[in-house]
C-alpha cells in the first residue's frame, strides 16, 4: 500500500426534498451567486423555480448563466468568468450533471486566477484557489459533485482536457434521487457506465495489498449493477434504487476508492478523444472502450482481471484458467452494458474507424497514458481497433 | 434510505514515516500546542522525541500533558483545560489511541466553552465550537481520529459517557501503520474488536434499502477479519496487514458507514457499564457483549442476522433456516474473537455476574438504548445474563 493523503471537505446533503435547502446552505458562503445550468430540463422540470425561491428566501441574489451542453465548452466558461468578475459573485451554483458542475468549476478557478483559464487544462500551470462551488445534482454520473476534477472541451481543437485541483472540490452538494426519476434512459445508462468506469479505473492497479479499497470497489460495483437492473426493469421511479445509484456515483469519484494506490485512467484518456471528435456521451464511449482495454491487457496481471470477473460479475472463482475467467468477465460486462442500452462497439455508435490513427495520436498528446500498463500511440491504436471489431 | 448529511473534514495523512510531517501540518493551525499522551510507550518507543523534533523544526511550541489512561479520566481533562487556558494554546495534539484522542477532544471542547465540561457528557448541553485537534494514531481501534465522538470516564461515579459533536472532529490525523508493530497482542485484539463493533453497530439497522452502505460494511469487516488472522499468525510486522487494519479502523467510525440509516449502539451502551465498573478494555467488553446481543435478538429481523452470517462469516447462504444460519454466524464470531485472545463470556474476564442488576439499571440511565430493538432495563439484564452463561 502506498502512502496517501485523503481529505474530502464536500458537505453532502442527500435525500428527498433537499433541493429546498439550497438557499440556507448557499447563504453561508455568499450573498450573490452565479446560477449555472443547461436552461433545458432544469427549467422544464420546475427545479430552477424551486431553487430561485429557496435562494430568495435566504436573501441570496443570483445572476443566471444557462446553455451548458454535454462536453461543456470553453466559450461558455469564458462568458461565466466575465460575469463573475463584473457582478462580484461569490459562489458558483451548478444545477445539473457533470457538465454543469465541471463548467462551474472552470469558472470558479478562472475567475480568481490571472491569465487564460485554458492554461490550467493545457497543463501549463496549476491552481490552489478558486471560488466556492455548490451543486444540485440532477444526473448521477461524473461524481463531479465531490471530486477534484473538471473536464472542459475547447472548441478550437476540439480538445477535451481535464484538471484535478483540491481547490475546486465543491463546498456542498445537494443530492435528491427523486430529481433523477425523469432522466431519459440513455442518460441514466451513460451515468451508470461513467461511475462504474470511475471505480474500475481505480481498481485496475498493480499496487498489491490494498484489500480494503478493493473490497469497497467491488461492493460499490455490485451495488450499481444490481440497482441498474432494477431501474431498467421498470424501476425508473424506485427511490431506493435511484438513491443507491446516486450515492455510489459520488463515492466512485470522491477519492476514497483509490486510497493507497494510483489508478489507471487510460480508458478515460482514450475516451476523451472519442467524445471530442464524435461528441459522443462520455459514458457511452467508456462502455465501448473498457471491454477493449481489458482484452488488450489480457496477459497483463491476469489474476487481477480474473478477480474482477469473479467478485464483480460472479464468474466462478474456481475457473482453472485465469484468462478464461477474465474473458468471461468481459463478456458479462458487455452484456450488462448492452442490457442498459449502451454501445459496446464503434459501429453501435456510428464511430468511423477511419479516424483511429488520428485519435491514437491525440490520446498520447502528453505522453503515454495509463498506469496498469503504459499505453503509447501504437497500444492506443490497438485498443481502438479492438473496439471497432 | 433515510435522508442524510455527510461531511468529514479530517485530513488523513497515511503511511510510512508520516509522523515526521506533524510539525509542518500543525504549524498551519497553531504556534503553541498541548502535546497530550500517556507518557509510557509513546516515550519509550522514541515517538515523542521524533514528534518534538518535528514541532521544533516547524517553529511550534508545546506544553506537555501526560498520564492518559485507558478509559480516559475527567480529572486529567480538567487539568488540560486549565493548562490550555493559561498557556494560550491553539491546538491539542493527541499522540496515542482512542484514549489520548478522546481526552484531547474533551479538553478542546472544554477550553473554549464556559461551565463544566462534564455537562456536555451528561447531556445537559451541546457544543458547536472547540479548539482544533490533531492526532498521531498509535492504536487502531476507536476510530476517534476522524470521528465526532469522545468518551470520558468521570471517576466520581464512575460514569463512562460520550459526546458526538461535529466540532470535535480532528483537523488532521497522521497514521503510520509501522507505529503499531510493537502493540501488545491484547491491545491489537481489543482494537480489532472495537472497530468491528463500530461497523456492526451501524450494520444492524431496520432501515431497508441501504445496499451500498451494507456492501461497504461487509467488505470492511471481511478485510479486518482476514488481516487480523495474518497479524495473529506471526504477521506482527506485516506492513500491509497493519495498514489494512489501521485504515479500516478509521473508516469504521468516520460516519461513512451509516449514511442513509441510524445504527443500533445498544452493545456500546451496555459495554460502557461493563468497562466503567470493571475497568475492562472497551474492545474486550464488546467481544463479550456483541454475541450475546445477537442471541438475544435472534427472532428480531432474523434474515438480517443471517445475511450478516453469510456475507461476513461465510456461512452458507443457502441455509434453509435463517435462525440456524444466524446462530452459526455468532458461533464463528465467538471463535474468531477467541482466536485473537478476546474474552467472549463474563468468566473469561473475571466479571462478577452479581452486579448484572446494577449494570442493567445504569445502562438505561438516559432511557432505553439501541434502535434495532429497544433495550430497556429488563432486556439489558437478559443480555448481560447471556454474556454470563
Amino acid at each position: 500500500m502506498q502512502n496517501f493523503e485523503y481529505c474530502n471537505k464536500t458537505k453532502i446533503i442527500f435525500g428527498k426534498g433537499t433541493e429546498n435547502q439550497v438557499g440556507s446552505e448557499t447563504a453561508k458562503y455568499a450573498k450573490k451567486v452565479l446560477l449555472h445550468h443547461s436552461g433545458g430540463s432544469t427549467v422544464r422540470s420546475g427545479l430552477i423555480d424551486r431553487v430561485k425561491e429557496s435562494l430568495k428566501g435566504a436573501g441570496v441574489e443570483w445572476v443566471e448563466l444557462t446553455g451548458v451542453l454535454p462536453n461543456p465548452r470553453l466559450s461558455l466558461v469564458y462568458k461565466g468568468i466575465e460575469i463573475v468578475r463584473k457582478e462580484k459573485i461569490e459562489l458558483i451554483l451548478a444545477v445539473g450533471g457533470g457538465s454543469a458542475i465541471d463548467s462551474s468549476k472552470a469558472i470558479a478557478v478562472g475567475a480568481v486566477n490571472d491569465g487564460d483559464v485554458w492554461e490550467f487544462y493545457d497543463r501549463k500551470k496549476s491552481a490552489d484557489k478558486a471560488l466556492p462551488v455548490g451543486t444540485i445534482v440532477t444526473i448521477p454520473a461524473a461524481g463531479s459533485e465531490s471530486s477534484i476534477s473538471s473536464v472542459i472541451t475547447n472548441e478550437a481543437g476540439p480538445w477535451k482536457r481535464g484538471i484535478n485541483f483540491q481547490c475546486i472540490r465543491p463546498a456542498f452538494s445537494i443530492m435528491n434521487p427523486e430529481l433523477t426519476y425523469t432522466l431519459p434512459p440513455y442518460q441514466t445508462a451513460c451515468g451508470i457506465t461513467d461511475m462504474m468506469a470511475h471505480i474500475m479505473e481505480r481498481y485496475f492497479t498493480k499496487e498489491p495489498n490494498v484489500e480494503l479499497t478493493d473490497e469497497l470497489c467491488e461492493g460499490a460495483l455490485r451495488t450499481i449493477i444490481r440497482n441498474a437492473r432494477k431501474i431498467f426493469s421498470g424501476g425508473e421511479r424506485d427511490y431506493a434504487a435511484r438513491a443507491e445509484i446516486m450515492w455510489a456515483g459520488a463515492l466512485a469519484h470522491n477519492g476514497l476508492l483509490d486510497t493507497g494506490r494510483i489508478g489507471d485512467w487510460a480508458s478515460h484518456a482514450l475516451d476523451h478523444e472519442l467524445s471530442a471528435l464524435f461528441d459522443l456521451a462520455h459514458g457511452a464511449g467508456l462502455a465501448i472502450l473498457f471491454p477493449a482495454w481489458i482484452k488488450y491487457n489480457i496477459k497483463e496481471n491476469t489474476p487481477r482481471l480474473a478477480r474482477f470477473a469473479a467478485k464483480v460479475w460472479g464468474v466462478d472463482g474456481a475457473f482453472y484458467d485465469y484468462e478464461q475467467a477474465a474473458l468471461e468477465g468481459v463478456f458479462r460486462m458487455e452484456n450488462f452494458f448492452r442490457s442498459i442500452g449502451m454501445p459496446v462497439r464503434f459501429k453501435d455508435a456510428n464511430i468511423d474507424p477511419a479516424r483511429i490513427g488520428e485519435m491514437a495520436k491525440r490520446a498520447v498528446h502528453f505522453g503515454p497514458v495509463g498506469n496498469y500498463r503504459k499505453i503509447d500511440e501504437q497500444a492506443a491504436e490497438a485498443i481502438y481497433r479492438l473496439a471497432a471489431e
